[in-house]
């Protein structure tokens, strides 16, 4: 699944890959750096007028110079000097704006991207939304725990999106093991393929990422050193986009070119070469079957697929989804959730004859608008528009109905989850990103304090992943149209005389009988008039890397009429796979802010979670330790569990306004107060409204909001407002 | 977790891990077979009466070779081969009950076990409940998909289990990575001793458990060699019961004396030796981190214990629970899903004061009455007999109100997804099962075509996995209690005089230090007083394996009073730990049954799931291909959606008899089929009984019933009925 390769893995692999299952994730910085080179004009005149501003700094200095030998007089030196002071003055104004522009403002509002980062890592780790495992044994670097809220928080999207997508949409789900034979990765090309490049410290074995040295190197100087001239400038900006493209030889060239070392030690490193990214294992006592902890969930499904399809009453198009770990043994993790060395992926196959890929339920996501970020705006240095997805489709910048009804479904999904959508967008592969056999392919982005983050990945992968799996395996992994009455086809008939061509070609034969098949109809007829005309002709078979004479007598090429009853073809592979860890990051920094207390003197933490999602959807407290009101407050527990609403009581004596504050950070969207016997207040987090409602309807109340049946708005209308916050924080 | 040791590794785990971990887990075989032992009187007289009847036969058969050799009268003879014929079908009848006795009937009914299990699986495999995985590439011993249906049933079950168990107890949901470092399962104890004896085929390499080929060899001679002598029946069953405590050396031994060689090659066979059940890998690019996959999740749990109970408000007793994948490298699967490379687990670690085990819900499930095997019935060869909880626990037999509690809601549990209670008992472990720390534990037993079978594990297991990882990382994992007002405590002081112990013992100075220090109270006082009287004392030090003299000048015992603020102590854990995979396969095995079909031609299969467990909880049938009932079906599908209630429309023209029966074969609890525009039958699965509801209350009707709101006789007197059943199966 392309969702990881690009970040959490092998940012180099997409050249070497071209054929493979993982090419076409590339990478999406490539693109993203060369728009954004592109978009920072700002900066790129900056340094422009900052290398101006040195030189007119120094000539300047030359002039007082040449004034002090020459002796001139004091009023005119001191002019001179006054000059020179100026342009020091403004040079350093230059260099602070750029510096400014360089550093950028992830995210929006006064904190900066770091700052606001820290505070929320701090929020989400104190609180046990997550932890690094092990802790007490001093961690291992890219492996998370998930603590009681963050486990909800995760049972809440993954809840929501098997309702959203596998029942809503009747897919097939399945369930496979993590622990996954050779055999079933060396037909994917994992084994093979699935590979970062690595550099080692000569001295001490330590390993590296041989691109994030280079990127680190290149950025370093960007962001901090002003001096550098601006063909400098242009140099490394051109390293930093073409970074993904860059072979081992290349990459190792740059990193002697500039001299990089190992960070701490600064030993010398080894030329870059490329390390497996699968945990490997051995499956059972004999230490002779090689197996792997899968790295994407997406190969379970593609072995099954005869049986789904037979279970689906042979019918196309369905889909299949599965939830489950996939394991990355990362180089180095880094950038906390969004780079783990395991993770939870969600992933759906959906299966479509490839002459018609349009989607019965094309027309209910028609009608979206959202942030569209196609080949071309990238191509154009251009940004991320609002476009309408029936326009999309139907101007073939989106390449089919099914594939935009999955990135309107995404979009529904995200946007449904909290994701704000004014920082959700979809990115369009550009050519050079995609393998050779996929039809398209876009990535939901989201914008987050690290930058735009790859959370979904959406991709016609045509037939490629049924075919590789059919030739090694033997099983033909396809479908059948049967015709309701057979059908006369024409069918070009391409048969290789074996005995003149293995005359005239002796060992070579079977490579030029393949390529004689492998010719397509119009390579075939050219070759078929050529031959009649000229009794002979040159031909290239690409296995044997050059030219062979092909004579009349070495194939007969002709078309012929079949009645056919049915058409046996392999399905196309429509794709949509969610990083769900990154999904669940993005929507922390997208549902995160701060607020003043009441008192001005601390700021209190909240997340802005809609009820799907939040970890609890209700605290009941009782205003004061006082049995009557704790008695209360069972009544409503009751009611609430009955009603299906997870809460929680607080019958500590804390200070009301400090309940609420600890519940805000836990994102509960309300808090049910028992201040009377008879009657309770709610309260919503975010307004922090109150309303006043009866005992018995309380949980009702709260049930209608959190399954969306009412809005708030239409609650606080509808019941008395609460206005006594004297005990609010 | 204990589940799994004994049925899916490690039978001759036991013994050699006795101050392990896993130690309790030992084997339930092992009493099982004490105890079916004891219970197959029948059998033991039937061999005897066998052995007799041949001994008849024998002396007959001799007469009558003497009356012909001494060429008696041809009536004697006749009389006397008379004679032998009866014994010899006197012989062959007791030879019928033998066998009889000896296969058992495990399942009741008609149909024998093996042919119960071949018809179950076969169609759990057809409808994709589960299929063997990567079978394209010839599968994977011990590796299984689910495929819709079965995934459908585990997210229930869990889905379940989360209700019943996390949200009703107010537990710490935690979700931690399968890949674990070394040192973590170092202190648990997995590295050095989570392993199964193992020996190999000399010649070919292939791998066998020592334990299973005697264990099938004993088995082998048992069922079908009546010949044998009544000792060697008892010798072979001795074998049997003492298996799993048979050392590496012992167990080589038997293999050699009974000539046991591989199979299939019939190949000599290697001496056994441990093979580790962990699936190894190594963690980043160095290799020099070993990993494993996870054996079970407790220990992520364990390691998280301080930042838990901080987040519980360091107040005691709490649970933490963690659903996840585990992972045992098994040396050879069998037994389907029962015994697999990969499962699912849910554990529970429930942390507690061990000086206060009672639990404040204890009275909900006092009065529960189930079957239980306490320790010494089995020990006096009785079977299980129902037991009310309450009074098992206040006789002692089960050690704990907060162990009883957590048996009690696994009965719950598991009842409440279809286990038959008369199939299900709760038992004891022996004293040789268990570790020494641990203080009790109980295994919840579901019996099934293989046997009983262990599907839940409830063990307190004291303090040993705390202070494990304490001592490990260096990290207390500790609890405290503050007291309201300091407590005068006293205390004993043990304060050896390391100069003259070290005069005295040199080198071993520092063991003989340490085991006075770790003399307890007892002991101390009385070496206390006899240095007083004697001056001088023999003590034993078990780090040297022999007895010291102890002088009076050598150490100083007295008892000290002190103020005390607070107890500091590490919490008793109480584990109920579920192998859900297998709770689900006892679960097929106990809702899987047949019925013929209306025309008697054929059985049909049918899963009476309780709606919480069934993969989808409703059909609705148009009656005919028609599209009024269509629209109908429509409008009646999305009420079912509004409801929630997971559904699908079959619109195949098929007849409605073969509908149901391919919906009851899925466990599809209710059907819904559109025969008016206006008002539509209900049919319930187990009794085919339908009712007629209008189109507007169907949802409703079904909603209510599979949500346990009401029963279905109560909607069956409450409605209509529909007679018309001719168009039925």
């Amino acid at each position: 699944m392309r969702v990881f390769s690009t970040l959490t893995s092998s940012s180099s692999i997409a050249n070497r890959l071209s054929s493979l299952r993982n090419a076409q994730l590339s990478s999406f910085i490539h693109s993203f750096r060369a728009y954004s080179s592109l978009m920072d004009a700002n900066e790129d005149s900056l340094r422009r007028a900052l290398a101006q501003k040195q030189s007119s700094v120094d000539s300047q200095s030359n002039a007082v110079r040449a004034l002090k030998a020459a002796k001139s007089s004091k009023p005119d030196i001191d002019a001179a000097i006054q000059i020179l002071n100026e342009l020091k003055l403004e040079k350093s104004s230059i260099e602070k704006q750029l510096r400014a522009a360089v550093a950028g403002s992830v995210v929006d509002g006064p904190i900066n991207g770091e700052a606001f980062r820290q505070t929320l890592a701090n929020t989400l780790e104190r609180r046990l939304f997550y932890i690094p495992s092990f802790k007490i044994y001093r961690g291992v670097a890219g492996l998370y725990d998930y603590g009681p809220p963050g486990c909800a928080v995760k049972a809440n999207v993954l809840a929501f999106w098997r309702q959203h997508f596998v029942l809503e949409e009747n897919m097939l789900e399945v369930d496979c093991p993590c622990v996954t034979p050779e055999i079933v990765l060396k037909a994917s090309g994992h084994v093979e393929k699935f590979t970062d490049l690595m550099v080692k410290d000569e001295k001490t074995g330590t390993c590296f990422r041989a691109d994030h040295l280079l990127k680190d190197y290149c950025n370093e100087i960007l962001q901090k050193d002003f001096s550098i001239t601006s063909e400098k400038t242009a140099e490394l900006k051109h390293v930093l986009a073409i970074l993904d493209d860059l072979s081992a030889e290349q990459l190792g060239a740059k990193i002697k070119e500039y001299g990089i070392a190992a960070p701490d030690t600064k030993n010398a490193l080894s030329d870059p070469y490329p390390f497996n990214l699968m945990f490997q294992t051995s499956i059972g006592p004999s230490g002779l079957s090689p197996g792997y902890m899968r790295p994407e969930t997406a190969q379970g499904i593609f072995v099954n697929f005869k049986d789904l399809y037979y279970y689906n009453g042979n019918k196309l198009p369905f889909a299949a989804a599965q939830i489950g770990q996939a394991f990355r043994n990362e180089i180095s993790p880094r950038q906390g959730l969004l780079r783990v060395r395991e993770f939870t992926l969600a992933e759906i196959e959906h299966f479509v004859d490839p002459e018609d890929k349009s989607h019965p339920k094309y027309s209910e996501v028609v009608d979206l608008e959202f942030l569209m970020f196609p080949r071309e705006e990238q191509m154009s240095g251009q940004s991320a528009k609002k476009i309408h997805l029936g326009k999309a489709v139907s101007k073939g910048i989106v390449n089919n109905e099914t594939l935009g009804y999955f990135i309107g479904r995404v979009y529904l999904f995200l946007t449904g989850l909290g994701i704000d959508k004014d920082r959700l967008r979809f990115r369009q592969h550009l050519a050079n990103e995609m393998a050779h056999y996929a039809a398209d392919c876009w990535d939901a982005e989201i914008k987050c304090s690290y930058g735009w983050i790859e959370c979904v990945g959406i991709a016609d992968r045509s037939a490629y992943d049924l075919r590789a799996h059919s030739e090694k395996s033997g099983v033909p992994l396809v479908a059948h149209e049967k015709f309701s009455e057979p059908r006369e086809v024409e069918k070009l008939v391409i048969a290789p005389v074996k005995k003149e061509l293995g005359l005239a070609f002796k060992g070579s034969q079977k490579m030029v009988v393949e390529a004689l098949e492998a010719m397509n109809e119009k390579e075939a007829l050219e070759m078929k008039a050529s031959l009649q005309s000229k009794g002979e002709v040159d031909f290239y078979v690409c296995t044997l890397g050059k030219n062979v004479s092909i004579t009349k007598n070495m194939v007969s090429i002709s078309k012929e009429k079949k009645k056919e009853h049915q058409r046996v073809f392999t399905p196309s592979v429509i794709e949509p796979s969610f990083g769900i860890g990154r999904i669940i990051y993005c929507l922390y920094e997208h549902s995160f802010y701060m607020r003043p207390s009441k008192a001005g003197d601390e700021q209190l933490n909240v997340f802005r979670f809609p009820p799907l999602v939040a970890p609890i959807k209700c605290t009941v407290f009782p205003l004061v330790q006082n049995q009557q009101y704790e008695e209360v407050a069972k009544i409503i527990s009751k009611s609430l569990t009955t009603a299906g609403i997870s809460h929680k009581i607080d019958i500590t004596g804390t200070s009301i306004g400090k309940r609420y504050a600890r519940t805000d950070e836990l994102g509960v969207p309300f808090a049910i107060t028992v201040d009377s016997p008879s009657s309770v207040t709610i309260r919503e987090r975010d307004s922090k409204d109150q309303i006043r409602v009866n005992v018995e309807e309380a949980a009702l109340v709260v049930k209608s909001v959190t399954d969306g049946h009412r809005t708030w708005a239409d609650v606080w209308s509808n019941f008395p407002r609460h206005s006594s916050v004297s005990v609010e924080e």
